[in-house]
């Protein structure tokens, strides 16, 4: 898995502190956010340069960890006398059904994303799961785009419509879990969500199973990878996030879109989530190298390898 | 995908009428039953010869049914005066999950399975869901079998778990879903339940997840096939049973235990069981052709090849 750093990919999203209870055990206020799992995982591939929002109670030490990644942080904004967003979560037995206890959204409700200098010409762009008009707004400015990505949710699938599928129209590639691809396109087989979803513009749609692997489609493509097998899982925080930010990173390392890289960013995302997972917050993701990186990418090629 | 009639497998398990009704339709005491899927998803690349148990209320229009298919129906025997085992199951809007509504065993409550001359010289066996007992009594009969597997249920796991053991010790592979790997293993995710699995004798595990594809494990060994992508699904009945028969009536016909034929026996299990749920009953899988599974095939995969 070549790892390319000089490629600059904008991820915009949110940071936040996330107090987390698994069964295996629990965190409080560790570092989170879509824009930070996307932007670690995407390191590992490519150049990260960060827009999102954090309140004063957001110290140093947490700019330095994504700041020893590589990663651009001068479009994290901290906001003086504001808090940074926090959000509570219960895991059930299951380790995929969750209850949300407490969403403070403080500083990131009022999130205006403002692009610094240099930041406009990014060739590859990953829009967290953010309100879909602010999306827009960061396409407006960035202008020519090679390639952008984005998150959504079941929020903004019900509230904003309209804007979502305004948005949609611009990226190439949306990233949706298998039953908010349901809730968009009102079928009941991914196959069929996939085929509305593409409908609605993207090129590209990334239907996102969980611990049951992810699938691509595109208009005559469709590419399948299994997820990791892992002993066990900690905290399934993130991992969409981190599967996103692998695969966009990856994308822009590779400067090519091909159905090779496209497969090839599957992987990538694929393995980032499932280190994600397997600690808490982002610490299954610092300490990374290219050796286990490419572990899991083989383990993964051979469970599909039939010959 | 390679069709060889020449080579016998014997399958051992229930006959039974299902009455079914799923969110797209319903169907009336229709053909149904683990030793009927199963051979008529191996009929298409092997012989097979079933041994089975029906009432005198089985008309020789079912018997016909899968004569057609070229399967050796001797070992089935009619019970005089005794009706055949009678199912009744509603599927869920999810079609995964589902309410059985009514189970009347019948004959298949005194089933004592009585191999014809012949059979006991099988090289292939698939023992279907029955007493793990009469799994092993089938075993004792047929000796020196090449490649024997076998499909249990949560029903024996938790009542009869000492003889489901030791028939599992005699066994090449075993067919499970994820829930009930689980339950066997006492573990909760499918990498540890199959290492478990594997430790009680079988030397392959293979673990079911529905449309989300199936793993095989064995020593140093792991493969996965993706489900085939459906536009939509009318009847899940029966669709494990048609994964097995594939798969064994597969590895009957390659004749060469290696990975490549393992990995291919999981693609035939794969497509059949794709057919099977396409109609109610056995209909999905009776009119078939080489050219149809081999489209399945290419297409599980093209979705594989990252190239």
């Amino acid at each position: 898995m070549t790892v390319n750093n000089n490629s600059g990919i904008l991820i915009v999203g949110s940071i936040a502190f996330d107090s987390v209870e698994t069964p295996v055990g629990s965190v409080e206020k560790a570092l989170g956010g879509s824009a930070t799992f996307a932007s670690i995982a995407a390191s590992y591939f490519a150049s990260p340069r960060v827009v999102a929002v954090v309140g004063e109670d957001f110290g140093d030490e947490h700019i330095a960890r994504l700041t020893s990644r590589g990663i651009d942080t001068k479009g994290i904004e901290r906001i003086a006398g504001g808090k940074t967003f926090h959000w509570k979560g219960k895991y059930h037995e299951n380790m995929q059904d969750r209850d949300t206890l407490e969403t403070c959204l403080n500083v990131f409700e009022g999130f205006d994303p403002v692009l610094p200098d240099g930041y406009k010409e990014s060739d590859y762009v990953f829009l967290g799961n953010i309100d879909p008009k602010l999306q827009a707004k960061v396409l407006d400015e960035v202008g020519h785009a090679r390639f952008v990505g984005m998150d959504t949710m079941n929020f903004w699938i019900t509230k904003t419509p309209g804007d979502l599928r305004s948005v949609l129209r611009k990226v190439d590639v949306l990233f949706i879990n298998d039953e908010e691809s349901f809730q968009l396109s009102g079928e009941r087989q991914v196959l069929g969500a996939a085929e509305e979803i593409l409908k609605l513009g993207p090129k590209y749609v990334v239907i996102k199973r969980g611990e049951y692997g992810a699938l691509l489609f595109g208009h005559d493509l469709r590419l399948f990878v299994p997820a990791v097998l892992l002993p066990s899982i900690v905290d399934p925080t993130g991992a969409g996030d981190a599967f996103a930010g692998g695969f966009m990173g990856f994308m822009a390392g590779a400067t090519k879109i091909t159905r090779s890289t496209l497969a090839q960013s599957m992987v990538a995302g694929t393995v980032m989530a499932s280190f994600a997972v397997e600690a808490f917050s982002i610490d299954g993701l610092l300490e990374l190298d290219t050796l286990m990186i490419n572990n899991r990418r083989d383990e993964l090629r051979s469970m599909v390898d039939h010959d």
